[in-house]
C-alpha cells in the first residue's frame, strides 16, 4: 500500500493569494515548495481511494474508471470542493465514505449525480479492502470529521498509518485507541505555529504533544498554514525525520 | 469596453467527465471546443471586472490587485467556487456585488475573507462604473439571479449588452425591459437542445423565442450543456451570426 500526498496545506494554501510572507514568496519562486489543499491518494494493489476530493486536478488526474472510491474526513468545502465538478459526470458511480453528517456540503446530498454517497461509516468499526482494514477514528474538528487508520498484516507483523485531519488535539477515545493500536506513521493536521491558538485545528506544540503522548515511530504534519512554514523556516531544529513537515507529492508505504 | 468570456459551458462543463457523445469527444480531440463553467471579465480601461467566480485559474489569471470587483449573477455553487480559495488571500479587499439572497452559498457569507460583499443590488437600478451604466435586471431561476446590462453612450449613440445567466424564459418585467431599451448584444443562458426541458435553464427553441420577441441585433447562448453542444453539431442551419452558441475567449467590444 503506497499514500501519496496530493496537498499538505490549509485551506488558503502555500502560496497564499496576495502574500509576500517569506514561505509564500519561496513557494512563488520553487514550486517545490507550494502546498495545496491537503489530501492524498492511497493506491492498494491496482486499486486507488482518494482521501477528500480538493484537488484543483482532480477530474485530468484521475480519468474515469480510475477511482475505486473516495473517503472524506469531512464536508467543509476546502475538502470536498471538486466533487462538485466530478459528480456530474457520467457513467459509473464513485463510492464515497465519510462521517455521519447529515448536512453534508451546500447541496451535495441533494444532487449527488455519480458520487453515491454510502452509509455513514461507524467510527472504530474496521472495513476491509483489498487486504487492508481501515478503521475511522473520530477527531476534534468543527465539523464532524474522522480520522482512518491504515492497517496492513505481513507475516504476523501489523503496520499501520493514521490519517488524522482536521483536528485540534483528539477526543479521548482516539487518543486512547492510538496509543492501544501502536501507529509506524502519523499524519497530522498541524496548521498553526506556536502560540497561534486558534480553533479546530493544531499548533505545532500541541503536534508535538501528541507525538510525545501517542510515540508514533514518525509524525509527518499536514494541513500545513503559510504562518506555520514561516515559523519552521525560522526553527529548523524543531523537526527531525521523526517528526517533519511533510511535503506536496510525498509518498508513504505501509 | 471588452468582454471576454471565460467559459461558456455549464455546471458539468464540455468534456463532461466519462462521456464519449460526439461534441465531448471532439472537445477532447481539440481543446478549442473545450466549454468552462461560464463566467466573464469586463475590461473598462485600465479595471477589470470579473462576473462570477468559478474559472479554475482565477487566482493565477488574476493576481492580487487586477480585479477592481466582482459581480456575481447568483450564489449556485458553479458561479462561485473559486471564491472559496480567494477568499482566504490577505491584503486589499476586493468588491463584490451580488443580487439579495441572505444565504449565499454554503459558508461565504460566515467567513467572507478578503471579499467585501456589498448591499445587494436592486433590480432596474443602474450603478456606474468608470463611465458605464450596469443595470441589474431579474431572471427566472431556482436561486435570487440578476442578469446584468452593460451601456455605453458615445455621441449620443448609446450601445447596451445584456449577460443573462441563469434563466429558464424571463421574468415580464425583464423582458419588457430589454424591448423598452433596445439591446444590441444578449448573451443568453441556454443549456438544453428542444425537448430537453428541465426547469430552471433555456433550451435553443426557448431561447430563440427570446430572440424574436426582444430582437436584439445578436444573441450569443452560454451556459451550454454537451447534449446542446452535439445538437448543435447536428442542426448548424438553426445557428447564424445573429444567433449563435458562444465560446470560450470570445470578445465582445461594446
Amino acid at each position: 500500500m503506497k499514500l501519496t500526498l496530493l496537498g499538505t496545506g490549509d485551506a488558503g494554501h502555500i502560496p497564499v493569494y496576495g502574500c509576500d510572507c517569506k514561505a509564500c514568496l519561496t513557494a512563488k519562486e520553487d514550486p517545490s515548495f507550494k502546498r495545496g489543499k491537503t489530501s492524498a491518494v492511497v493506491e492498494i494493489g491496482s486499486k486507488q481511494l482518494l482521501i477528500d476530493g480538493n484537488a484543483p486536478d482532480l477530474l485530468q488526474r484521475f480519468p474515469p474508471g480510475s477511482l475505486d472510491a473516495i473517503w472524506l474526513t469531512h464536508y467543509h468545502m476546502d475538502h470536498v470542493q471538486s466533487l462538485f465538478d466530478l459528480r456530474w459526470g457520467v457513467g459509473e458511480s464513485i463510492l464515497v465514505y465519510g462521517p455521519d453528517d447529515p448536512n453534508g456540503c451546500d447541496d451535495l446530498f441533494k444532487h449527488p449525480g455519480i458520487l453515491a454517497f454510502q452509509t455513514p461509516l461507524r467510527p472504530f468499526f474496521p472495513i476491509e479492502f483489498e487486504g487492508i482494514s481501515i478503521t475511522p477514528v473520530p477527531l476534534a474538528h468543527s465539523k464532524v470529521s474522522l480520522g482512518y487508520v491504515f492497517e496492513t498484516t505481513r507475516g504476523g507483523v501489523v503496520k499501520r498509518l493514521a490519517y488524522l485531519t482536521d483536528t485540534r488535539g483528539l477526543p479521548e477515545e482516539t487518543l486512547h485507541w492510538l496509543i492501544e493500536n501502536p501507529v509506524d506513521l502519523i499524519l497530522i493536521d498541524c496548521a498553526f505555529p506556536p502560540g497561534d491558538n486558534w480553533r479546530n485545528h493544531n499548533d505545532v506544540v500541541l503536534a508535538k504533544s501528541l507525538f510525545n503522548k501517542i510515540q508514533p515511530d514518525a509524525m509527518g504534519l499536514i494541513h500545513i498554514g503559510h504562518k506555520l512554514a514561516c515559523w519552521a523556516m525560522d526553527n529548523p531544529d524543531y523537526f527531525n525525520d521523526h517528526f517533519f513537515l511533510a511535503r506536496d507529492g510525498q509518498e508513504f508505504l505501509l
